[in-house]
């Protein structure tokens, strides 16, 4: 036999690399660097598919996650779940083979979408410790569990069972994964705990018992009894087809026509739509799908694309929804309480390459934050928390690119992390997420992403803004108070004194340098649980009549009474509002609230509004949002529009110096 | 029949996923996120193959990239090289199947490891444009010349071969690889272009023409006409193995005794120590590998890796080599002319997870390159431009962990990507890069890594400290200069004026303020082409013999003649020495070199040491190194122990005022 050519030696070196050989020679693409990595991998894994299928069967998850000591450098693993349970003949498939999966194909949102993470898990634990995984699990129309030893065969990519029982279970359904691997347990930034913890931030319906190798038992209880509502699934959309994907979709289509595969396997694609495109484009209607081809392909598509056809619908997203994303963060924030929770931002939905996508955003500021570090910033995708990979992350760059020193926060240059008291939490719902890696640690760059994101931190950012600048008015105000309840008694009582009269009446004074209403709500308290107050003081020198606006979340409303009754109320929008007595310079009024629960009264959750004053003169409420359908008494209308005049004045008999300070007042006011 | 159970209703959804759907609908993981980033990981895939098939078969490689403008936004991409070419029953997998390739099984250092990338981009090209790739290919054993029009079966991961023909081809081996795909041509940071370039500096050897789509043709010329040698394969070692891995190796061995397996399938594992790792695990050497299973193979392993086992040897691995890095970086920084190259860096190969690796820095500063903007980091793993993803690189963390604040950069906080007119080169050589992603634009975070980058930078920018404080003290030495030579000659000839004497020598003075020895070398200039000269003046107050050695890079040397002759030289080493005569103070000496080619004096790479006078007096030029084994005359060594003390003075009949001058020198001086 002759020496081989150089062509037909590196032709014999030729071979076919399995998925699962290719992942255990690069498992840092995985998220199997390293052992505290790996670990972290693991339970992220293991509680995204107990997540996912217990939302698809409609069961409030119920998930606890142990890391037990093993040996030397081993930790064990196990994560049991209240889910549906597997059937016997997919438990192999399902855990020991990569890129295998029921939620692939299916346009929808869900949080595995790979087919690879627990497989990888699996082989990640076989190759460091040659111990197989140990897999039971039961379904509820079965009597007894199935519990099966699994290793992957790396070269053919496929399960092996190593030992299989039959045994009985105290449960009606659900799945237990255990795994040994090399791993090491840390706290911290990047742990299975802040893991657990963001996901309970985002998942406030699931139920999530945490048990540490030491031995410490972690419960993050659940904030909410209602499941998400399940996401449906979507056809592609034409936006987002490429020309192969379009063409692959015409040659296998089973429908009889063109027009009916149009309308029916695409996305936002009418009758009308298809048809105005099928003829822009010269194919008839009625031509067999198959039959198209070649430049007919390329020209249908263009002609779908050129039209304006609608978004996709967002009903195959599952955002979180502003009210969960407050209660989550409150819930699991827990000690640190932040002075400022900003009202969460909730993007519309929008399309990039054809898939539909939303973003949330969730700012706190305040409280126990640290001032001097740069802010918290929380990722999550699809309701799982992004620890890794952070510098990467096309959400970290949508914050670094804002100049968060226009909305009361440092900022080195004007760009990068901002340094404050305050934590971001961004949320990106799709029925498909850019990963940059399948470790699913960050979001690749896309323009549309960037925009959505940027436009949902500016939406936050301005809440920021504003939250700060009523703050430093209120300090202010409260500042000009302390000065003029102290000072100005002392200066009539003085002055009065020399001149040998009686200390005049101070109020027209008093409100007038104030001229403020303030609203306050305080409680409920360890003394009074279940208890409420809303105050209202008129601190201006005119009698006025007012408006008193609430808003709270509708379920919560329900649970509350309100003394005086409200004079109006809107329970489906969780509304009540008070026409109050016309209050006389320095008089007060109040309404007690009462709940059943203690715990729903938060002031957090209450958003007070009044009519009959302006901003300017208004402290602790806002004024009344122009959504608010709601007729205001003739009074209050008038008394608006008076408001445009300056005030008569009626104070001036006394000749006290408080010129100065109300001067300073006014400057202050006009910033 | 009954409806499905809800465990039903999800096992019917399970499925297997090919990893060409898989990577179809992710490709931002592979680097084809948008159309000009696919263009530029389309041209990267193709040159990393021609790179490395044609060094596998040694030969020069000469690759042609074209990009030329097809339909609206797509683009032609054809590349072209001179390779060893590939049999025509090869061509389908290798272009059309997603992992399949030649490099993955060994472990050896090469561009491309993973057999996914040019299928990838033929998997793009066809999924944007419906177009299918055209391969042609020839090898030297054949008349003709294959050509083949390839697509791939998404669902299969196969390649389904559209056309084919036979042909005569104007060469004796080579591959064209020719694709269409939507794509954006741009120039700048993340472009073709700089990918090219940054191929050329790190590849001296390989000559690249690349074609722009508005036909500018850009031509990068070797620097180098020798090929790096061949990295070899190696075994893996046993300090990376895993517990799985390790067992997998056992039960497959058909080696008849596991001392056998041990110490010839695994690298530097002696026979000494495979016996005493056995005997310490308990195992006889004669026992068959396949036999060792459960608690035995884990001793076994864990005995090996508890014995100190020499480290993997770096002949598996193609550093570039500081003459090369040095070269590539002058080569095409070209028109940039930097004003300093630091000695490259090139750090002992270390072990990582049981594969080697080697890291190399090269660091140039000022000339062209701007001074107000980060330093340009140019990161390289085997020889291939990293252009993306700059954040997620451990190459970008460890230069951002360095305070280069202490060697002359400036630098916010003193962390972050330096600020000043500086280019760093790193390269990163290893049988096996941890990639962040299959894209390979990013390498993983590793302490090992880390370690071994830091060092290597550190050490370059010690260089570049010594350069930086070598330039300010010439700077404050030629404006010392510049000062006594304008003004001591004035006040000299007014204070002999006015007590009517002549005018003094003044030689004594200016020594004795200048008191250091210049070296200067210069040219070859347009004028003198392949002309240089090396200056060297005697600026202090007492008469010096001298010796001086010139080192440059060998294969320089023969090329050039001196004149005076070198009193003796190595021309292995590339060195050169003078014993010059005895100079006077203010005394000037030269030795003139002419090159046979112009281009082969080069200042930047000819290296100048001076004996017989110390650091501290001497300018231009660097004191002899202790591992020049020469040597010195005995006038030489005798000066250099009177250097300790001081002169005698012997100016001061002179009452010129220079007090002042040389205070303020004395007191820099002594900075």
């Amino acid at each position: 036999m002759p020496p081989l050519t150089i062509a037909q030696e590196l032709a014999a070196k030729q071979r076919e690399i399995s998925v699962a050989e290719f992942f255990e020679r690069n498992r840092q693409i995985l998220g199997f660097d390293n052992p505290s990595r790996a670990l972290l991998t693991t339970v992220k894994e293991a509680v995204d598919n107990s997540l996912d299928a217990a939302e698809e069967a409609r069961i409030l998850p119920e998930i606890r996650v142990e890391i037990a000591k093993d040996d030397n450098d081993r930790l064990r693993v196990t994560v049991d779940d209240n889910g549906p349970g597997i059937l016997r003949r997919e438990i192999p498939n399902v855990f020991a083979r990569l890129l295998y999966g029921s939620r692939f194909h299916a346009h929808r949102q869900a949080r595995g979408q790979q087919g690879i993470g627990i497989s990888a898990a699996v082989l990640y634990a076989a190759l460091t410790t040659a111990r197989p995984a140990t897999i039971t699990s039961k379904v509820a129309e079965e009597e007894g569990a199935h519990r099966l030893d699994l290793l992957i065969d790396v070269h053919k990519n496929a399960p092996t069972v190593v030992r299989e029982e039959v045994l009985l279970w105290d449960r009606p359904h659900g799945t237990r994964v255990e795994l040994t691997l090399k791993a090491r347990y840390v706290r911290g930034r990047q742990s299975p705990l802040e893991y657990l913890r963001g996901t309970a931030i985002v998942n406030p319906h699931a139920r999530i018992v945490f048990v540490e190798p030491d031995g410490t038992r972690i419960t993050f209880e659940r904030a909410t009894e209602e499941l998400p509502p399940v996401p449906k699934e979507t056809l592609p959309h034409p936006y987002g087809l490429e020309l192969g994907e379009f063409a692959g979709l015409l040659s296998q289509s089973r429908r009889p026509s063109v027009l009916e595969m149009l309308t029916r396997d695409l996305a936002c694609v009418s009758v009308r739509a298809a048809r105005a495109a099928l003829e822009a484009s010269g194919t008839p209607p009625t031509t067999p799908p198959k039959a198209i081809a070649g430049p007919a392909v390329e020209r249908l598509l263009a002609a779908l694309q050129a039209d304006s056809l609608p978004s996709p619908s967002a009903d195959c997203l599952s955002p979180i929804g502003p009210v969960l994303i407050k209660r989550g963060l409150r819930n699991v924030l827990g000690e640190i309480r932040p002075e400022f929770f900003a009202p969460p931002v909730s993007r519309p939905p929008r399309v990039r390459a054809g898939f539909p996508f939303v973003v949330e955003v969730g700012l706190v500021y305040g409280g126990g934050l640290p001032v001097d570090q740069p802010i918290q910033l929380l990722r999550f995708a699809n309701r799982v928390p992004l620890l890794f990979q952070q510098g990467a992350c096309a959400i970290t760059n949508a914050v670094a690119q804002i100049d968060w020193r226009r909305y009361g926060l440092d900022q080195k240059g004007g760009s990068g992390l901002p340094v404050g008291p305050a934590l971001l939490l961004v949320h990106i719902a799709s029925t498909k997420i850019p990963f940059t890696s399948e470790a699913k640690e960050a979001i690749a760059e896309d323009p549309e992403i960037d925009r959505e994101v940027t436009l949902a931190l500016q939406a936050a950012a301005r809440h920021l803004k504003t939250h700060l600048s009523r703050k430093s008015r209120r300090a202010f105000a409260s500042e000009k108070f302390e000065i003029i309840q102290r000072i100005l008694p002392q200066l009539a009582e003085k002055t009065s004194r020399l001149v040998g009269k009686p200390v005049p009446d101070l109020t027209p004074v008093i409100t007038r340098i104030m001229d403020v209403v303030t609203v306050e709500l305080t409680g409920p308290s360890d003394a009074a649980p279940g208890q409420g107050r809303i105050e209202v003081t008129n601190y201006t020198p005119r009698a006025r009549p007012l408006e008193l606006f609430l808003e709270l979340p509708p379920a919560t409303f329900p649970q509350l009474t309100f003394s005086p009754a409200p004079t109006g109320t809107d329970p489906d929008l969780g509304r009540a509002w008070w026409t109050l007595d016309r209050l006389p310079p320095n008089g007060r009024t109040a309404i007690a609230i009462a709940a059943a629960k203690p715990a729903e009264i938060d002031p957090g959750e209450f958003d007070l509004y009044v009519a009959g004053v302006d901003e300017s003169h208004l402290l602790g409420a806002d004024p009344l949002p122009g959504d608010w359908d709601v007729r205001l008494p003739r009074a209050i209308v008038e008394a608006a529009e008076a408001a445009a005049e300056p005030p008569k004045t009626d104070a001036g008999e006394e000749e006290v110096d408080y010129d100065a300070a109300e001067a300073s007042a006014r400057v202050a006011d006009d910033d």
